[in-house]
């Protein structure tokens, strides 16, 4: 079996955006919420058969860990509120779909973050989605401000009440920024990134796997920066008296594969142990085009890793063994999906 | 020859940094800034000869292109004026280095930024650097702010009027951050990084080369996440309907070799042109500890680029020609020091 770690629900009816945009409006405005839009059952098939499962038919890939667009997230916009009421809109959609495919897609959900707003605010969100919907992990945005970092390291115990109500769900949690405002910052290309990047030295530099010894992190996009510059994380975490990363934090943070050539999942695989990678495209998302290099989709991820040279076992590991075990709420979601 | 782009002077006589905490101390106070201190050439001989020096020679490099302390510029600090008083001292000690060890090290300088205050204040220092001290090249950071980044992309206006200085003098800049003063940045752990990073995807999102077809960038710490994430930055460009990268970008944007492990170097130099590539160390740098996997010290760089298996002309490329190539004023300060 074949699990993509990493899906987002890029391709939502129409509506739902739409009523994001009248949310914000009315926000900005001083007026009344308009109430959610009407959406069918056919829209959101017509929505994900055309696009995301069709792409699991055609590249070969089973199950996709699906939660709402990232940078549609937007924490930075309204206030706790706004971002609550968006988050169940969000959860409530990723439910749908996963209700209508329950053998093709698992949910995850967005949190109710709004930026300086104690994440003990994402605590009830979180529960609902996992024991009344069936979720299965959280994705947790380090900057809700959207490109300003203006909250505290993930380190910090600002975050620890989400992280007591993460570790008692025992559900991963994916560090995933939204949108940038900031110019410097282009989304897919920067922020994702940086946030990626920046999340780990944050567990290099805290200590916060003394205090939550299970609780556990997936880091997307191949981990940002830091397989590539693996040699440089060693050396800092050396410099500061800190245990060998791989005693340090690989039994707590996890590495997606959206990495989008094949020497980019050679050079992840060769540095970090396969038990610490998870297979994950990231589509329908960052990047659309067909890599005129190859002929294939540049996140058709799963090819790269089926040229890897390494053996079945880990490859297996890969595609499913790390994903049951970093989310063992998976196991039951399948076997609940096939009776 | 092998040629090191990528030194700093991070060493220097402890009464340099000393007049900085006076400097900044009598700014924030309104007091008088005191004079600066006295230094004898004997002092700078000893905090050269026991650490730059004496790693090029165990490692058998030969010439350091060499700037003030990253981390210390600190742009941040103080008004226009406060930088503008540094960057005098800082390049002016890089100098008198350079003027001790011609054989071994070239100036870079840095420049009086500061945060909302136009490039154009920049231009008188970089003339004085590169006319007066036989500098050949500047270290540009993308972020004055500290972490905060708070100023344009560097592909807006704003920054034209010292890259028209830049372009006419004909020296190279190195895109390069300093310190952070945002908790969520560690500095050469991911400050430094999401720079190389962000300012790559600035290039791709503007098109800043089409008003500068000659100047010269170079993205340290081996182009931050982009050889990682090789596919993604050409996917990006290709649905931005850019060119490909290569003869988008790639006449103007360099990558050092900053990356402290061999399968980083592999890839690095197996996704960008070998043309692309500038042998580099940061030495005394970021990361001062011995490798336990290898046995030699991770900013060892040169040691990894001896292993690639590449061609002796690549590799010449790589140590030397590249440098020569994208610092025009080299040869001419390589010529004089050897008089």
């Amino acid at each position: 079996m074949i699990i993509d770690c990493h899906g987002h629900y890029t391709t939502a009816p129409k509506q739902h955006e739409g009523w994001r945009q009248q949310q914000i409006a009315a926000f900005d405005e001083k007026k009344a919420i308009p109430a959610r839009p009407s959406i069918s059952d056919d829209e959101i098939r017509d929505s994900i058969v055309n696009a995301q499962l069709k792409l699991q038919k055609e590249r070969g890939t089973d199950l996709t860990i699906f939660s709402p667009r990232a940078a549609g997230m937007s924490h930075h916009l309204g206030d706790a509120e706004t971002s609550a009421q968006w988050s169940r809109a969000c959860n409530d959609l990723i439910h749908r779909v996963c209700a209508l495919f329950p053998e093709n897609f698992v949910g995850v959900c967005m949190l109710p973050q709004s930026t300086g707003v104690s994440p003990a605010n994402c605590r009830a969100e979180l529960e609902r989605c996992v024991k009344e919907l069936g979720f299965i992990g959280c994705n947790l945005n380090p900057d809700p401000s959207g490109g300003w970092w203006k909250d505290p390291p993930l380190t910090d115990r600002y975050w620890y009440p989400i992280y007591e109500k993460i570790v008692e769900l025992d559900v991963p949690a994916m560090v995933h920024v939204s949108a940038s405002c900031n110019p410097c910052f282009h989304g897919t290309g920067a922020h994702y990134i940086n946030g990626d990047t920046s999340a780990f030295m944050q567990f290099i530099t805290g200590d916060l796997f003394k205090d939550f010894p299970t609780l556990r992190f997936i880091i997307p996009h191949g981990g940002g920066a830091v397989p590539y510059h693996w040699g440089r994380y060693r050396g800092l975490a050396q410099d500061m008296k800190k245990p060998p990363l791989k005693d340090y934090l690989l039994k707590n943070v996890y590495f997606d594969t959206c990495v989008y050539h094949l020497p980019g999942i050679e050079l992840l695989t060769r540095v970090i142990p396969v038990e610490n990678i998870l297979f994950a495209s990231e589509m329908v998302g960052a990047v659309r085009g067909v890599d005129p290099e190859t002929g294939h989709n540049y996140d058709d991820t799963k090819r790269y890793v089926d040229q890897l040279k390494i053996g079945a076992a880990e490859k297996q590991k890969i595609f499913e063994g790390n994903a049951l075990k970093v989310f063992p709420r998976l196991a039951g979601a399948l076997a609940k999906a096939r009776k």
